[in-house]
This record gives C-alpha cells, structure tokens and sequence, in this order.
C-alpha cells in the first residue's frame, strides 16, 4: 500500500500551520463550505444527545425515509430500504469500491480520494480524460476502448465513476454526455457511481441537470451527503441510493466491520434536514447564490491576469491553467511561497504533471468567523464585504505579479498576454 | 471478498424484528453497553453543535491532549502527537490492519470483527487459541510455532492482537501471560494491538491489569473508546495510541482517504470525557459495579442448570458452554427459537463449530428505557428491580428447560447434572 495523507486534508494541514507561525496565507485549498450551521440543525443535534445506540448500519429509518423523500423529489423514486447511510460520502465511496470490487473508470482530473481509496485497496484506476470543455466525467468517446484495452490485459472493470458537478473543475457535464456515458456504462456492463454531493449547489442559471439514474437506472449509484449544501462536513454523514439488494448487503458487511453507522445525534439532525424544509430550502439556496458570486469573481481574477479558466457552474471550485510553468506543482509551490495562496496542484486530482493547472476552492474567502460568514450569506454584494473584497485584491495583485514576473523570468508570452474565459476548455491541451 | 454483515449487528436486527413482530425475547446478544448518556456529555455535544469544519484527521488537539492524559494516568506517559481519533476504535483498527499490512495473530475466540475486517483485504487471520482459563490473549505455548510456520510458508506476519478484558469471554488475561506474550512479539518482531476499550470496566475487584505497552513499549498500540465505558456506542468515537510516526503516517493517510475524522460536537464532547472529571469517573465506577453485578448474576443461572462458565472479570460478557448440543450453531437456534433467549455462537468469535459455546453480553438487561437504565445504575440491588428480575428469571426457566430437555432428548448426563464454575477454563475441552 502506498498512500499518503489525502492531498486536500495535508494541503489544509500546511497552511495552518503557516498561519500559526504568521504567514498571511490565502486558503484556496480546502473543499469545506465555509458556512455556519444554520439554528434548527444545532437544535435538532442537541435534542437527539441522547441517542446512544448503534443503530442500523444503513442508517434509522426515519433518516433513510427523509433521504428517499429527497431524491424522490428529484424525479428519482427510491426505496428506503435502498438507501445507505454513513460517516460521510467519502466512507461510502471506499465501501462501495470494496463491495464492487474491479478496476473503476475515472474522469481525469477528479477528487482527489477517488483514486486514492481504489488504490489502497488494491484496485487500478483507469483515468479517462474529461471531454473538452467538461469535467466530472470521463470522455465518452474513450471509454470503450479504454475499458476493453483493460479487459483484454486480463483486469476485472466494473464500474465508472461521475461527478456532477464536478471537483475540481467546478463543470457540469452536459446532459447528452450524461445519456451516452449512461449508455455505455449499459452496453459495457458496468455499475455507474454519480457523484452527486454537489448537486444543490449548481450556481449556473442555465446549467440543465441529469442524473445518469434517470437514463440507467437499473445500474446507477448515487451519492450525497450534507457537507457541501449544508456545511455539515465535519459533522460526517453521508448517504447512498442503491439499486439492488445484493450490492447493498456486500456495502452494509464492509460498513459493519468497518464504521458500524454514522454518529447517531448526527442522523437524526440529517433525517430533519433530508425532509428539506423551508428554512434550509433557503439556506441552502443562498449558499448557492453566494458560491456563485464568489466563483466567478475569483475565476475574473485569473482571467484577468491572462489565465484559461471554464467557467465555473457547480460547487466553490474552479480550474484554472496558468501558462509558462513547468508543472502544477511548481505553479502550486510558487503561488503558496511568494504570494501566499495556497491551492492544490491538478497532480492531486490525477492530472498531467506538465499541465499548469491548480485547483482553486473558493468558499474559505467567506470569512474567518462565523458572523462574517453570515454576513456574506445575507449580503446583496458579498463581494464589497471588506474582507472578501480585500481577499480578492490580494488575489489580484498575486496574480498580476505572477504574471509579471513569469513574463520577465521566462519571456513566457502566453500569460499576462491574453485574457479570456474559455467556457469550452476545462482541461485545454496547452 | 467473501463477507457477511457482522454476527452482532446482525443478530441484533433479527432480535429487533422478532420484538416488533412481537416475540418474547431476551436481548443477550449486543455488546452495547445500554447506559444513558450523562447529561454533562450531552451539553457538551450540544455547545459544540457549530463545528462544522473538517478538522484534523488525527482529533482535535484538544482532544488529543486529554487523551495522552488519560494514558499517562495510567503508568503509559503518552504523546499527544502520537495519538489518533477516528469514528470508533473499530475504524481505527481496520486502518491499523491496512497501514501494517500483513498477517495478524488473533486469538481463538476473539471478538467478531477483527477476522473480519482482516479478510475484506485480504490478510489471513492466524487464529491461536487462549490458555486454559483466559480470555482475549493467545496461548503464549503456541504463538511461536504458528508465527514460524505461517512464516515458513512465505506468509508475512506483522502484528499480534490483544484484547484486555475480553470480549466474548469477560475474561482478563493474567499479567504473567501478558508479558510472556510481549516477550515473544519482541522476539518475533510483532506488532502488538492492544484492544483496551474495556479497560476501566475490569469489575473483578482482585484481577491485576497489565497492558503490554507496560512490557513492550516500543512496539504495542493501544487502541481504546468510549462506545463501552460511557456507553457512547451510538456517538463513535475512538482513539488510539501509536508508537512511531511512521506509522502514525500511515493510519492518518488511510483515516484521511476512508473517514476523515470522527464528528467534530462528538469530538469536543470527548475530549471532556478524557480528561475524566469526577462526575465522569463516578459514572464509569457505577458502570463498572452495574456490569459485574448482573453478569456474575447471569452467569450463576449458567452454573446452576449445568454449564461451564469462566467467572467473568471485565466488561458485560460471559461465554458458558453447555453440553449436549452438537454444534454452538444449534445451541444459538435452540435457545432463540424455543426460549427466546438471543445469543452469539462461538463461531462468531472464530471458534470451533463442535464447541457448543455461546457469548452472553449482559448490558441490555438493565432496561428498556432511560429511566430503566438509570434505577439500575443507581440501585443497591439492581438484581431486584422487577424488569431485571424478571429477566433473570425468564433466563433460569429457559436454562432449566432446556437442560431438562436436553437431558429426556439426548440422554446427556453432562448438561443439567453438573453445577460448577470453571474459573481455569474459558476454553474447555470438552
């Protein structure tokens, strides 16, 4: 086995510590929603305290019946008795893999603990490159032959794995790519894995969402959890729409032997929150609105300095490639030494290492209490917020002076010298 | 993978669907520790309900801090650094088991998961049975053989599991075996995983502890919870202590791709419990008498209708063999089916079929509500609160019974004619 601390999580680590030791660092490196908990969610944890039990390994029923309602709701009929839950959809992603066993198709780039977690148990990631201009989702024009290429050298393949949307590169797949990745995943005889964590938080006004459940049901797993939409990460809990019993015996076996259920106080707060009521249908959409605004604003900033950068449409995440570096890790290890930014290097997501791309999350910015967070959720201009304003200047001059000095040190003409958005471009091939 | 969902969480569903289909069942098969949560741990979850952040994979400092406290307390002066925290010790042992690698010596019974998480990646468990009359260690006559034989067969043997007190046997190993056990782990370059999450539940007044951290602290890893002392199952939350960072790096790159962390409130609440305020203390004190006070009472019902049964010393368990019955398989049937009385085979525990052993926990017969739970931690006499009374009793006419009819069915004169403990024998013979 050979893994080091996931990529993010080591990442985060660094740049407390370089703040302890009074570095003014900006953190564009951590996938937490950076947003209180709203009230009612504190008052229902407080009021299940007492709750003790292990419980069901799936989950209480009253939490996989509200996880039901919820996709129901989204065109997706399910079965609570289909539905898994667990410390977080990271737990379930690592069962699921267990429980599937075979090699897994990924997007390249992707989260960083996909690849990771397949290769701590021993399984191969088969890394597809995202179609251009999309991300989450490996190119169905090479999925085929990457799959049978596998299966001809002998390797088991069972299943493909999407994120919509997307991290890191903050896309949506388009939903013809959805239909026909659906279908091969049908005609190839694999499960599909959608990656649906960030779904409430599609920010693109006229981004059009397909779940590939709706196209193959009969094959697709959905997971999701509360940590983005509701800011609950580290209170871990995630969830799972299974579509048959079998699969969902091999998940519970692993998830009793290795994390038994989620914490239960926690539970029983999701199962309020899997109901969607009003309050938290609002809160949740003024998150969205707020990861918006503040994406765009920072994907502006890299433009501006002569970046390529799609647009980002999903999450607090975009992808940007800064021309006249090497590598993504020298472009990371500048950013974070000279200028104080700290992102994270496409190699974490599984990207080339020539590619000067970074993963930049935006959602830290909101600010560094929870009374600014609040402030910037209620904000009709979170941007003109004087911390949030002043995060983005820091950002603008960093990245001017990158721009600069790459141009003076290299003689590089590409950055600093153009500036555009390139809506068709997520991974670009220069 | 070949894996069932564990025997405990299993039985204990199927217990739970008898009741609600309105079965009589007496729920002797669940090592939760059916306390209620003490109010003070509930205000501390709830004054931590706006920690949302992700947090380190390790624990909290603070956490980690008032765990060291809580080893050094006892004779183990512990760094904090070197200390993690996941969502049980559960979790931290599987990825204790990824980041060694390699085979593991358990013993023979031993608790349900252990084998199991091993074989979900593939390492061979080597089972060696206990020395007459103890429980959770391995017969320190066998290691060495069954070590140098697996090694001879090109197997890799890396670590050496320990359970102090015992689980399924109630059981604590004796010091003089748990230093000739680290003798040998030192001797044959093991790993030691010392599961001590029973450890504050020793109830035998006379028993003497001797972790092998004590013997062998350069190669023994303790790992050690709440789940049982402060019946905080339902919160998961365990931690563990490490002696190297190398493989503290390890488990936390494994910890980071699977779990993240436990839940940040429950964190907070535990690193309360950890620095063990006196209420807290008290609490465990009333625990610990609670348990030995009904499964001594349990395990005389065993004595008197004819089974051999270790006195238990530790924890909520008792682990009586009763003759006449050919397989522990057919003994658990029998007394669910036609006594309504819910246990665990021995084979759960990795034992052999033939032994017509059961694991008993006692825990849940304080009481079905919170209330319940609480008069019998409170009570001089818990045996004479009418629900446990009336438990007790439902137990000795099913015992009775059922070595009556054992006794006109199979002519057996073992079962029903004898009435002794067997102190020196948790693994008889016969």
């Amino acid at each position: 086995m050979n893994v080091t601390l996931s990529a993010t999580l080591a990442a985060n680590e660094d740049i407390e510590r370089r703040r302890r030791a009074g570095q003014r660092v900006l953190h564009l490196a951590f996938g937490e929603a950076g947003l209180p908990v709203h009230p009612e969610l504190r008052r229902r944890l407080s009021e299940a305290g007492g709750s003790n039990s292990y419980g069901q390994v799936a989950g209480s029923p009253e939490l996989r019946e509200a996880v039901a309602g919820y996709w129901s709701r989204r065109g997706l009929p399910t079965d609570p008795g289909l539905v898994a839950c667990g410390p977080g959809s990271k737990a379930l992603l690592f069962g699921l893999m267990l429980a599937l066993g075979g090699d897994i198709v990924l997007p390249r780039p992707s989260w960083v603990s996909y690849a990771a977690q397949a290769e701590i148990i021993g399984i191969r990631p088969i890394m597809v490159p995202a179609p251009p201009g999309e991300g989450g989702v490996p190119d169905p024009d090479l999925v085929a032959s990457a799959v049978l290429h596998a299966r001809a050298q002998g390797r088991t393949v069972t299943a493909l794995l999407v994120t919509l949307p997307d991290n890191p590169t903050g896309r949506l797949a388009r939903p013809e790519t959805v239909r026909r990745l659906a279908e091969l995943a049908r005609s190839l005889d694999l499960t599909i894995i959608s990656d649906e964590i960030y779904r409430d938080l599609v920010h693109d006004p006229i981004a059009a969402y397909t779940s590939p459940a709706e196209i193959a049901p009969e094959r697709t797993i959905i997971t999701s959890g509360l940590s983005k939409s509701l800011a609950l990460g580290g209170w871990r809990i995630g969830v799972a729409r299974l579509v048959d019993h079998h699969l969902r015996d091999r998940l519970l076996a692993v998830a009793s032997e290795i994390w038994s259920s989620a914490a239960a106080p926690v539970q029983h707060a999701a199962a309020y929150a899997f109901t969607e009521p009003d309050e938290l249908v609002q809160r949740v959409a003024e998150s969205r609105r707020l990861h918006g605004i503040v994406a765009r604003a920072v994907a502006d900033r890299f433009v501006k300095a002569g970046a390529s950068v799609a647009q980002p449409q999903g999450g607090f995440y975009l992808y940007p490639e800064i021309p006249g570096f090497s590598s993504s890790a020298e472009l990371t290890a500048t950013l974070i030494e000279e200028h104080g930014i700290g992102v994270l290097p496409g190699t974490a997501f599984g990207d080339l290492p020539a590619a000067p791309r970074v993963r930049v999350a935006t959602s830290l910015l909101y600010g560094e209490t929870a009374e600014q967070r609040l402030a910037a959720l209620r904000a009709d201009d979170p941007l003109a917020l004087p911390w949030i304003a002043e995060a983005l200047d820091h950002l603008e001059r960093a990245l001017t002076t990158l721009a600069e000095t790459r141009h003076v040190r290299g003689g590089e003409a590409a950055f600093g010298a153009s500036s555009h958005i390139t809506v068709g471009a997520a991974t670009p091939a220069w």
